[in-house]
């Protein structure tokens, strides 16, 4: 299906287009003319592929969290550990910061509008169900305590992320990789292992 | 000094309406003519008050954080332990959760914008001022264990603020005030009380 690929790839690039406008001028200043002229097609063509501007944002943040979910999948499917897998979400890289400040961004649109509740509720849902996933597989291991409820420890999992991003990206330079790191662990660590046998 | 209270009173109002056209339409969507219009002035009259959007989205920022750092002023004063203060600064009313809505729209505002990096630094540094003052006062009164370090713990804090705030913006009805306030609870209370003695 090379025309529904090609389609795709425009809609992907019509979107990084978006994000680095979004991170340059503020949400609040994104027009179509300006994506289109960035990206080099007309304001109609820009409207073969999405309809308005809010199709252009919902894409754009689904594509951003979703970069996110990827390196989850990969996660799991490598068999690393939660712990690991959660650590690749936080703003430690440019592009996962840029991701970060769409993800934002699109928290500032109106929730009355469906397409906007529907994409939150999607992401919120498939975040936490990869994060269930690591868990679980977690405890299939050993590697995390059984007697753990995956679902809650999922949200505190996403609690966590969320929370360390929203600092990062208000103080970016204040926030160092290996910082971002220690402060998911020490929020998460002791919850995920089991107690070490007390000394006698 | 009664023009200048007049003076704030009515940013203050702006910024009301500021908070109500971006929670109806989305930040993205906001124009000084339409805040003209729902205030009833003149846009001459708004950009009397507000020299262009970024200053009026600024001021509409501080003023939803500032009624947050108020409640925890309040708090302090009236000596009550950090638990229940960062609880009333969750969305848990609707007054609180149209505040959280004009905070996170402020975080997708472009950070090279030296008025933002400036607000959220002071929005940062203000907030976790004042939780490190209400873990100190609980490690005074014995409330909260005394060998806690106050800034690490207050930054814990704000990340389960934050990070809770992002999960029920995007599906409050999932979220009433119990639920919120049971998983900060149990992200938090273990590390600051005393450990119980353990039975024999």
């Amino acid at each position: 299906m090379p025309r529904k690929v090609d389609h795709d790839e425009r809609r992907l690039q019509i979107a990084t287009v978006v994000e680095n406008l979004v991170l340059a001028h503020g949400i609040e200043a994104l027009t179509i003319r300006d994506v289109a002229a960035q990206v080099g097609f007309s304001t109609t063509v820009v409207c073969h592929y999405f309809r308005n501007k809010l199709e252009m944002m919902v894409f754009t943040h689904r594509a951003a969290r979703q970069r996110g979910e990827q390196s989850l999948m990969e996660s799991l499917r490598l068999g690393r550990d939660v712990m690991s897998a959660a650590e690749e979400l936080l703003p430690i890289t440019e592009a996962r910061w840029r991701d970060w400040h769409s993800i934002f961004a699109f928290w500032g649109l109106a929730p009355a509008e469906p397409a906007v509740r529907s994409e939150w509720a999607l992401g919120v849902a498939e975040a936490k169900q990869l994060f269930v996933q690591l868990i679980v597989a977690g405890q299939q291991s050993g590697t995390v305590r059984a007697d753990l409820d995956a679902q809650a420890m999922a949200t505190q999992f996403m609690v966590c992320i969320n929370g360390i991003a929203s600092l990062v990206t208000q103080d970016r330079g204040a926030w160092p990789a290996a910082r971002q790191k220690a402060l998911l662990a020490d929020m998460l660590r002791g919850n995920l292992t089991p107690n070490p046998v007390p000394m006698m």
